[in-house]
This record gives C-alpha cells, structure tokens and sequence, in this order.
C-alpha cells in the first residue's frame, strides 16, 4: 500500500531506464532497446499534462528522508520506520530467493522525486515457486488533496484524532511503508499480502500552530485457494504470538478488522482468510506502536515461509489451478475496488507499477461459477463468507 | 451497463435454479446437485442483512413494465425501448452464435424483482470463437441513493439539467438497457462492447409536483489487441452512418466523448480504439433520440460480425495471446475502477453475475511490460495513449 501514498501525478508509462538490476545471475527480465526510451517518454508528453515525475536511480541511497531535522539522522520515528522498511525488504527478498530455488533474483527498480522521498520496488516474476512476488519500500513527502486525503483515511476513522480538525484543504503529510503481495503459483501454496506503514501529517498551511498529527497502519493476511487448516493455524497463532507480546486486546481485535476490511462486498465475501490488520492507529505510545509495526514485520518470514516450503510442490489438476485462478479474480476486484491503498494510489498517481504489482500474473472469471456444496473449493468459499476463527 | 442499474441489494452468490436454459443443443453450463441451493441460500442469509432480491423466472415474461399508465401497453417511450432491446438481444445473440459455429446456443437466466421490472443475461463461453460473451438486457424501477445518482450522471454532467434541481436525497428511477461485451478467443478479433440505455426520474418524493427527467446513454466500442486497418476504418464508418442519419455533429462528438471516457487514468491510455459514446442526451426531441438509440443498437451486428468473420481464425502465436491477456488486464482495471455502470451497478447491489460478466475469461498483469518501438503491440498501445481519427 505504501509504495502507491505518492502526490505527485506520474506517468503511467515512464520507464525507469537506469534502475539498478540487483543480485546475480541477472535477472531475465525483458530489456527493451535503447531506442525505444525516448519514443515511449515523447508519447507520455504529449498525451498528458506537465507532471512532477519519479526520476529513476541506478543505486538506493543511504536514506530518502529529507535533511530538515525530522528526517535523516535525526534518531526521529521517521527515520527508525524507513531503516525497518529496508531492512525487512532485504530479509523478507532473501528468503523468497531462497524458497524458490531457482537462482531468480528480485529486479530492483529505485526511484527518487525531486520533492524529497522514493522507492525501492523489488519484483520476482515466473520463478519457480512463486508466479509474482512483488516487494516494495517508499517514502513519501507530499500534500494530499481532500479527496485522497479522505480514501487514505476510510469512511470509518472518524473516531481517530488525527481525521478531526483537518479542514477539507490540501493536507501536508509524510509517509513511509512496506508494501508486499507474493502469489505463488501452485494453488496449495497460498497468497499473502502484509503491508505495514506510518504517516504524519505537517500543521495544515492554513494554521501554522496546528498539532501534527501521526498513525501506524498495516497488517499481514492470507489467501489461499483451499484450505489446509495445519498452515492456516500456523499463520495465525504467528500473528497472535506477535499481537500478544503488546496487547492481549491486539489479536482478537485486529484479526476482526482484518476480516471487515478484506471484504468484497459486492460478492459478500472475503478475499481470503484473514490475519490482522489496523490502521489509524495512534491511541497508544508512539515507541510501544513502532515496536509493534517491527514486530509484525520480522513475523512475515516465520509466518510464511514454513507453508511455502510445505506446499509449493504439492501436485495438482488442471481443476485446481482453474479454481486458484478465479480466485485470483476476486482479488483482482478487491483490489481495484476496495483497497484503500491502491484507489489512494490510482487517485494520486502513485508509480502505477509498484502499486498495480500486487494483481496476480494471470487471473479468471467465468459467469455464475459455484463451487459444488462439500468439495474443497466450497469450503474456501464459506470460510470467506462466515469468517472462522483459527485459533 | 443497465444490466446494473438496479437498487435493491442481492445476495451476490444468488443462484438462478429455475431460469430457463435456451437453445438447442442443451448448453453446456455446469449444474450442481440440488442439495447445493438451500444450503447455499443459507450462508447468504447468514451472512446478509435482510435485502430485496431478485426471483429467478422460469421464462421471460411478455414484458418488465409495471401497469401502471406508464408501462406496458402504453405506446410509452418505455414501453417502445423495452420492446427494441429485447429484440436486439435476440437478434445479436443470433449473429453471434452464428458466428461461432461450434452448435453451442446462449446459456439464458431470466429474473424479476418483486417490486416490477427484471431482466435476462445471455451468456455464451468457451465457444469456438468467444472465450465468454454477454448480452443482457434490464429494467428496473428504484430509488436511486444521492451517491449512486451522483455516480450515474457522472462528475461532468452538470451541463445537462436532467441533474439540476435535485435535492441530495433519494431518487426514484425508471432505467432500461441492453449491455453486452463480447471477448473473442483469436487475439486478431477484437472485442465489442455495446450498451443503450433509457432513464426516466420520477417527480422527487418531496416535490411530488416538480417535472420528470429522462435521458438516453450508450455507445458501442472496439477493443482490439492488435490494429487491423480495414478492421477499424470499418467499424468506425458503420457508427458514423449510423450518427450521420440523425445529425451530422454526432459521429465527431461521439467519438471525441467516447475516446474521454474509456480513459484508463493511472495509465494515461485508453482501454481500446473508441467507437461512440453519449450520456445524459436529452437535449433533442424524445422520438428522435428513441430512434437514434435503435439505429445504434442494430448497428452492432454489422460493424462487428464482418469483422470476426475475417479474424476468427486467424494463425496466432504464444506470444499474441500473451499480449491480448495483457490489454484484457487492462479492460479489467478500466471496468472495475472507472466505468460508471460498473461502479454504479457494484454500489446499488445489482445482479453481480450480470453485472460482471463484462470481465474477461481470462487476464494478465506483468510487471512492468512495455512493448518494444515499432511492434505491432507499441502500435495498438500509441493507438491508445493518443486517439486517432479513423475515417
């Protein structure tokens, strides 16, 4: 979600010709001749208005924080939450590496914005195990307008401080995240989506003495296509465990926001089977919450990987991988239409790619499909209309 | 679109045990066990508020239209726009079984709501030539909600005074329409989708003496993968003789709306090579625009079947399918984030299964593609970023 919290309107089909390719052997991703560049940046001119757009970089810098004492440097959140990021950006790639046994390496696109901010998109695409693995980490100087400002908030944070007193003016904010969704590709291995972010808003322009304002957001979830209750259980009481180290209240009440949001409310459905999610969140110590945010991050590989290397070659029919990919279907249409992250993303034009790489390679809808009562494919699909607990 | 145009809340799992299946030979749509439905009916009860839905009918009744002066019987316009649509259905899904040639007949699913009108989907998949094609039609009486009337009429509709002078309260709505998609399997056979639409808005509740509004809506489309010339020129040119017949400014305003409103924002391109499009039309005569809607509407079998006839079985590679499940990704995302219809039919609770049937089989998001300068892929995409005049 994060990588999409970006105001500046980018082109939609900017390339990011001089982005490093990390890792070895090199990556396979297609190149392009040179010619094709300038071509492609001639069409984005014309077809659109003069925009303020990323400016690729051949290597990450140190830090994308701007030098104005609440960034680099300074010892502040801002700058503790952008060396999480990274550094579980690198532990989180290293162990899908691992786990796909391929020797395919995330490409790495980094981009920076003249404004201050950035991002560092890591993708592995058709590799053995997994189908599309996206990774990204951005950080984000910017004004929201009212209208994003509201999508990135939701409908429901009128309890939370940080949404009263804003007048429906431009909104000065800072935001930094991880942003992660893996898709393997065998339809036992399951879907996972975490994204853990933290934002500050600047004293409106129009009241210099306005208190700023500040909240974590994220969560880790699961979509599998069937369910296997041992991997399931597994997921969650890592969740729990990583809940319960801070509040007992945690778990219960973040699995529950986990299974509202992740809702498809057109079908009256859930994506998948839940995990945890919060956002607003800012009614506790700031240092208790960013210990949590670290926590839950460093839980992704322990929560994960064990059913990755469980699963990922499990035989399988041609009638399960169909099933996987209607699946994949309803996450298409949860993410598109629901996700606060990628509609906040789309609104503001946010880098389309790193935000969109969370849409699975290859995705399916046939007309009134429904699973025969009792199979496996109905069982999923009552689980994620009568969410269950795992635990 | 006006497959969506519905306001009652339906359970989006709804199944249909009791439509009418059409054709002969038998279609070939997977039935479940009779045992299925009531327990399916049970998970959607329980996980549902209490909500109007609609009934599956056995057969389509003889017409939608309540009887109440305005409706059946009437010489109305609504009566005469029902009577043209559900002609147009027949005879479209005619063409297009015709077309495919495989024997396989359009799967049917006829409904009513218990507070008048209903509607039937036609549905033909993996034919020989259609990976899934969609042709519905549907009436609907409802009370519109300020936010899904606000999405109906469209951000830019202010010039149109059907939209003045109404209060932020509910709205009660007559709509109409006929709406399909048609996805071909060859990626040299683009595909169609065409929509016609009749809106009628009673007197307000609160000001039962303030004047009723109508409008006219529609357009048909092309949505190729690749550019075929004499493909294009020719579908482009049955449009404009259709738009020539009433008025010579309609073909170039048409087209221009109809390039903006297929517009893919985050992409900065469109979803295909554009066609006609108008909304909210009500500044004409009434029987003019009835009669431009209908010429519009038999249009689509000779702009289109010609078309496919040439293309059906054109030699492909792996590659040229690749790429039309790419720009399918893209119809996905256009759908789901931008169409007024979808995003209309998605909010009021329409028949999902109808509503989403635009959606192709199958689809594809890689990370990061961008065709090579030159290609025929760079072409279709040049194509889309910057509209061209084709006659």
């Amino acid at each position: 979600m994060a990588s999409s919290l970006l105001t500046t309107r980018t082109q939609a089909l900017a390339l990011t010709p001089g982005a490093r390719r990390r890792g070895s052997p090199p990556a396979t991703r297609v190149r392009f001749p040179s010619g094709v560049l300038p071509r492609r940046r001639a069409l984005c001119v014309r077809a659109s208005v003069a925009i303020e757009k990323e400016t690729p970089e051949s290597e990450p810098p140190p830090t994308f924080l701007r030098e104005d004492g609440s960034g680099a440097g300074s010892g502040s959140v801002r700058e503790r939450f952008e060396t999480m990021i990274r550094r579980v950006q690198g532990e989180v790639c290293a162990a899908l590496e691992e786990a796909d046994g391929s020797g395919k390496r995330f490409v790495e696109d980094v981009w920076s914005r003249p404004g201050g901010g950035g991002g560092i998109s890591r993708v592995l695409q058709d590799g053995r195990v997994f189908e599309k693995a996206g990774v990204n980490v951005s950080v984000v100087y910017g004004v929201m307008p009212p209208d994003a400002y509201r999508a990135a908030k939701g409908a429901a944070a009128g309890k939370n401080g940080a949404a009263d007193g804003q007048k429906a003016g431009p909104v000065p904010f800072f935001a930094a995240g991880i942003s992660s969704v893996l898709h393997p590709k065998n339809p036992f291995a399951p879907t996972l989506h975490f994204n853990y972010r933290y934002f500050e808003t600047d004293a409106p322009k129009d009241a210099p003495g306005a208190p700023k304002q500040w909240w974590f957001g994220g969560g880790t979830d699961l979509t599998p296509s069937y369910i296997i209750e041992e991997d399931v259980k597994h997921f969650h009481s890592v969740q729990k465990q990583a809940c319960d180290k801070f509040d007992p209240s945690f778990y219960p009440r973040f699995k529950k926001w986990c299974d509202d949001y992740f809702y498809i409310k057109h079908r009256n459905e859930r994506r998948g089977l839940g995990g945890i999610f919060f956002d607003d969140l800012n009614d506790y110590d700031q240092e208790m919450l960013l210990g949590f945010a670290t926590e839950c991050a460093d839980s992704v590989v322990p929560a994960y990987i064990p059913i990755i290397e469980r699963r990922k070659d499990t035989s399988f029919t041609e009638e399960h991988k169909a099933w996987q990919q209607l699946r994949r279907g309803r996450y298409v249409e949860f993410n598109l239409v629901y996700d606060r992250g990628t509609t906040f993303g789309l609104k503001t034009g946010g880098r389309i790619e790193s935000i969109l790489v969370s849409l699975p390679l290859t995705a399916r809808w046939q007309y009134d499909h429904a699973p025969e009562e009792g199979t496996e494919e109905w069982k999923l699909l009552d689980a994620c209309i009568n969410p269950k607990e795992w635990l």
